[in-house]
């Protein structure tokens, strides 16, 4: 077999293992926006099914021998090949390392743990979740020593979302975050001036809708590609080719529903920018999650809460909603877009408050594998450390430990992302300004696209070439660190809040 | 192995090939409510990986094996089993019997024959139709040799929707249908009384998602394992733990939607009413589609077109629509209800002349089958046989031989089981009323539990055990005849017409 027959035929088998990825995308799509509330037993049944046929197709012993072929002819393949090669190999050792039966069973235990969930956080029953959690923890664990990763399991959960990341990096950028985080969210919340998102009640739900389709329009989601639905827990998901996102409307959070909106479709943005050619291999896949959060939080934050967004969106907001917006001054809207308090719900925090929501999961993610923290024991442990980090202790555990859907799908190592993707954003969002000095006043002019096009470019394009640490040097110019979110943080709220 | 082992591992087998049918259902589902315009390369793709993997699952030689062996011991059985064996014999011979380059070139030829009719359908042009429809024709001939049945095609191909029946039977009950529908639609069609279904106009589609909910609701559809969306064309698919309905809405065509609905729902309380535990084998499958045509039938027909179903929802109906049912008098209504009159279109038709359009196809396919009748002549054969059953001649191919899009896909025999569905609703219906006198007392206190119930027991429950000839004797204690289809026709609609 030649080379060129053999890395064709690579892709061959890439291209069907994404195309069941996709499947398996829709139907869990699907079960969070559509499916009735019976009829979870058939749908774990189905994603067990769609695991075990993605698993076989994974784990193709064929697969494994087109991979030694090409490793060994490595020199002869082109740089893009290498890249290639050296993804699938990652995913074949990963899945090949799992037995089929451990992989049923996690399947399944990810629809339980979801419904789960679901119910304890409904009634705040913490006690009915702790088994589905201890059992998540310990797959966790046993997925990590399948892989070779037995002593650093959590390092293994970290490196599956964000690869090239540890705990010990991890802990660093969160520590030097942290120290200068806190003092400045203490200067923010002590000042006396109060955003009142209180103003802003009684947004109908069809003009939230509008108004939410043509921002997400101008910021360049296409829709030809993908639409927006309604689910409990907004999320984006599918290839670029249909991306599937989702929101949730409340009338009297208008800007919930906005910000989640631009959010999601930061991520959208993202997957729709990935070559579409390459969907199946690691050229038109996503970096890491650390780097998806980064597109997400440009465009909700960098973006989404400048004054120049408003200079251009808020004529339009006050045109939908002129009877609720009528006795709100800009500055008020502005501030309300800008509103720093600390609350208990990561999803409801502001950008500055944010971060401590996410060191406070990691600390407990990183006990919790070391074995210094029994599930059984968690309310206590967050409540410690929701009052050390926020001044604030949930009432019940609805608004405590029970927030978060992730651990019930076993996704641990996850949270760091976000924080990661704050700090890449900004990074990035001081590179674009030093290249395109202008780029504010075209956002007030309502034309995203040059920002749009300078990530498709710098970010978009490189696919999983480069990972978090790697794209940061390269795009700029410097190792990934919080001072550029710190920065960021002090220019857009001391002048609000301490001027 | 033991035979109970044996056992177990089929039914292992089968639940995965019916996991896999539910997503492939799903999927197709998704692309008829959801898909965004320009995602339907990828879709194409997902179908396409889905369906050789629901082949390879098929075509697994161990599952032959597992027959060949529970065959060997049939004797030791039990009933139940060796109806799932017989049937799981049926598809994997269906699966393996077809060489992959058939099944390849039918594929390709279903895609290519989809498009051709579209086309040839929009200007009229059936010339470019004729290589098309010839090619499918063959096809199916080719097919029906692979399986055994070379010297009865289009027995073959009736079979295949609904088994155990055969042109000879429906060419006897067509026949004797026919001889006395048509003189009684002269008597209906003669009449001076006309419904004015341009009464109802300017519906709001709200309202009408409003009133079909409830009215499905209380038919008895359990939205607690299904859903109803829009799609283009309305249709029934999912299994029984999760079905998804569609129907689509005109504000001018108020009645259309929701006799749309109702007849989906008709299919989608069969296929709930089906043993869950075993969907995956014929003990908790549908015995036909003719069998399942009789389900969407008779709750669309003789429930939702009876006076009893209107003396309990017209209410309820004037209540939601009171500005537009305010000049229509309830005559008026029951009668735009029970409208009559012949149209070119199959799917626009009443149920009376339904039925005609039906015998008119089956004629067609017969002599299309026994090559008495050649592709490119079949404009004119069509257009006689409209005037003579509809007493209407086509102006154009396409509100003639082009409207439906089944042969364009190779459905040949597929037609019959609409008019069988007829048939075989009246005379369960008479079953139904001879054993529960009262049951449209019960339909005008707005209770359709009784009917339900009785089909649970003695339609749903039997899943495939029976054929729809062998589930007539059983449940209705006679032969499948048109004559208890005629008595309705003639019970329900002279006193209308002509009293």
């Amino acid at each position: 077999m030649t080379i060129e027959s053999a890395y064709a035929e690579l892709l061959t088998h890439l291209n069907r293992i994404h195309r069941l990825e996709t499947v398996a995308q829709l139907v869990g799509w699907d079960e969070q926006v559509n499916l009735p509330p019976d009829s979870a037993g058939l749908r774990a049944e189905q994603h067990a099914v769609l695991a075990e046929t993605i698993h076989a197709a994974a784990t193709n012993p064929k697969l494994g021998d087109l991979l030694e072929s090409l490793e060994d002819a490595s020199l002869d393949l082109r740089d893009d090949e290498r890249v290639v090669v050296a993804e699938a190999r990652r995913d074949y050792d990963r899945a090949t390392k799992l037995p089929a039966s451990f992989v049923r069973e996690k399947a399944a235990q990810s629809s339980v743990g979801y419904h789960a969930w679901a119910k304890a956080r409904a009634s705040s029953d913490f006690a009915s979740y702790v088994p589905v959690l201890e059992k998540n923890l310990e797959l966790a664990k046993q997925e990590a020593a399948y892989l070779g990763w037995g002593d650093r399991a959590y390092d293994y959960m970290i490196d599956k979302h964000d690869p090239g990341m540890s705990a010990a990096v991890i802990s660093k950028l969160f520590g030097e975050l942290k120290e200068a985080l806190v003092p400045l969210v203490r200067q923010i919340t002590a000042s006396p001036i109060k955003a009142k998102r209180e103003l802003l009640r009684g947004f109908p739900v069809t003009g939230q809708q509008a108004f939410l389709r043509e921002v997400t329009e101008k910021l360049g989601f296409n829709y030809r590609r993908g639409r927006i639905d309604v689910s409990l827990h907004p999320f984006c998901s599918g290839s670029g080719a249909d991306i599937r996102m989702t929101t949730r409307f409340n009338e009297d959070e208008p800007l919930d529903s906005l910000f989640s909106s631009i959010h999601e479709t930061g991520h959208g943005l993202y997957e729709q920018g990935l070559p579409l050619a390459h969907h199946a291999t690691a050229l038109g896949r996503a970096a890491g999650m650390g780097v998806h959060e980064s597109q997400s939080r440009l465009w909700e934050n960098q973006v989404g809460r400048s004054r120049a967004f408003w200079r251009y969106f808020e004529p339009r907001f006050r045109e939908t909603f002129a009877a609720q917006t009528q006795g709100v001054s800009s500055d008020e809207l502005y501030l309300a877009v800008n509103a720093v308090e600390p609350t208990l719900i990561r999803v409801d925090a502001d950008e500055v408050t944010y971060n401590l929501h996410i060191i406070l999961r990691f600390e407990i993610e990183q006990r919790l594998f070391a074995g210094t923290l029994a599930v059984r024991d968690l309310p206590e442990a967050w409540n410690a450390a929701a009052r050390e980090l926020l001044g604030l202790v949930p009432d019940s555990d609805r608004t405590g430990v029970l927030q978060d859907v992730h651990w019930s799908d076993g996704a641990f190592g996850y949270f760091p992302s976000y924080c990661l993707g704050n700090m890449l954003a900004a990074q990035l969002w001081y590179a674009i300004k030093a290249q395109r000095p202008a780029i504010e006043d075209e956002f007030a002019r309502g034309d995203f696209s040059g920002l749009l096009n300078w990530l498709r470019e710098n970010v978009h394009a490189a696919g999983k070439r480069y990972d978090a640490l790697e794209l940061s040097r390269r795009v700029t110019g410097g190792e990934l660190s919080p001072q550029s979110l710190l920065r960021y943080l002090r220019e857009r709220y001391l002048p609000l809040y301490c001027a």
